[in-house]
């Protein structure tokens, strides 16, 4: 049997270790928690659909679903981290490196670094490519968060600085898409979703 | 507000949907049913980490992975209907273009018609985008059968010639995915996983 072809599917089958990686956001039905599997999807999709409000010049749609597909990959060793958990922020670089190392080198070696690539990519948010995809995966969370109470905002007592500060990929990338967003977050912000003080 | 802001947001909204479409296999580690959103998000990963073997000329994997994002839509509303249940296929064509109708028409207009014709090109499996992506599209299932003792084969008591007939599309896109399928089939009837009389 082909090594690189088994080495191939091993990484495929450790691929499915993304559908048992639970977030904090929940399902818009409010049933459970989605995976990381189910996030990378449902950024990958809004990307492709969005891409109409995207400002910044440059953008290579095809290379931002690859991003989303990617974007994740570390937390199959390193967990997700919180986006307002300071603590858990603290270490995550490491963690995430390490797991990086890894699970890339499960494969063959250009792919793997053309995939570790592609993360660190997404991770700096310095390209145009990446403006636009942190953009969308902060996105995503925010508005099933907009139809589920408030959900990880009030679970977490989240302050109004700290979304503003998560939405500001969205206020740069798709302005059109960050002044809706103001107008939920008036109203998360009435019905006390989200602490001002 | 922009009310094409507000009909896209509808729509990224019911995306989540596919969150709480259960399908017949089971995750690897066997906890549960994997959705219809994590499938879609293994597909499109396997379609970019296995294309090298596929042999099918012209295949433009931008696409392939547009369409692995898409393929499933409609199961937002028809459900998923299991590939080895042949009631159930019988009317599955009419509950499926309902849906098309029903979810395609929340986009605006040309961007509904570009959705459901990536899916009905996956779905008619005659380009060489859709052939590559059929090949795909039942791999990851069969792989996820390959460790889990052959769980959706044994619970519905799946014979050989029926698993065959569902991996025609990987023999003609991925010759070489197709032989490491043999011998897991080989090792499956040798466990009883499959039947063969």
């Amino acid at each position: 049997m082909n090594e690189k072809v088994l080495q191939h599917i091993q990484f495929c089958i450790e691929l499915d270790k993304m559908k048992s990686v639970y977030r904090q956001t929940i399902l818009v039905d409010g049933s459970r928690e989605e995976t990381d599997a189910e996030h990378s999807w449902h950024f990958a999709m809004m990307a492709m659909t969005l891409f109409e409000y995207n400002v910044i010049p440059g953008v290579d749609l095809n290379r931002v679903l690859r991003m989303a597909l990617v974007h994740d990959l570390v937390e199959i060793y390193a967990g997700d981290t919180f986006a307002f958990d300071e603590e858990g922020n603290k270490d995550k670089y490491e963690r995430e490196q390490a797991a990086a190392e890894r699970l890339f080198s499960m494969l063959p070696q250009a792919q793997g670094t053309e995939y570790r690539a592609l993360w660190e990519e997404f991770d700096a948010e310095e390209t145009p490519d990446a403006k636009y995809a942190a953009a969308i995966d902060v996105y995503q969370p925010f508005l099933n968060n907009s139809v589920t109470k408030g959900h990880t905002w009030v679970k977490h007592g989240v302050f109004l600085p700290q979304v503003l500060k998560r939405l500001e990929p969205v206020r740069i990338a798709t302005p059109a898409l960050y002044e809706y967003a103001m107008t939920v977050l008036d109203d998360a912000v009435a019905k006390r979703y989200i602490k001002t003080k």
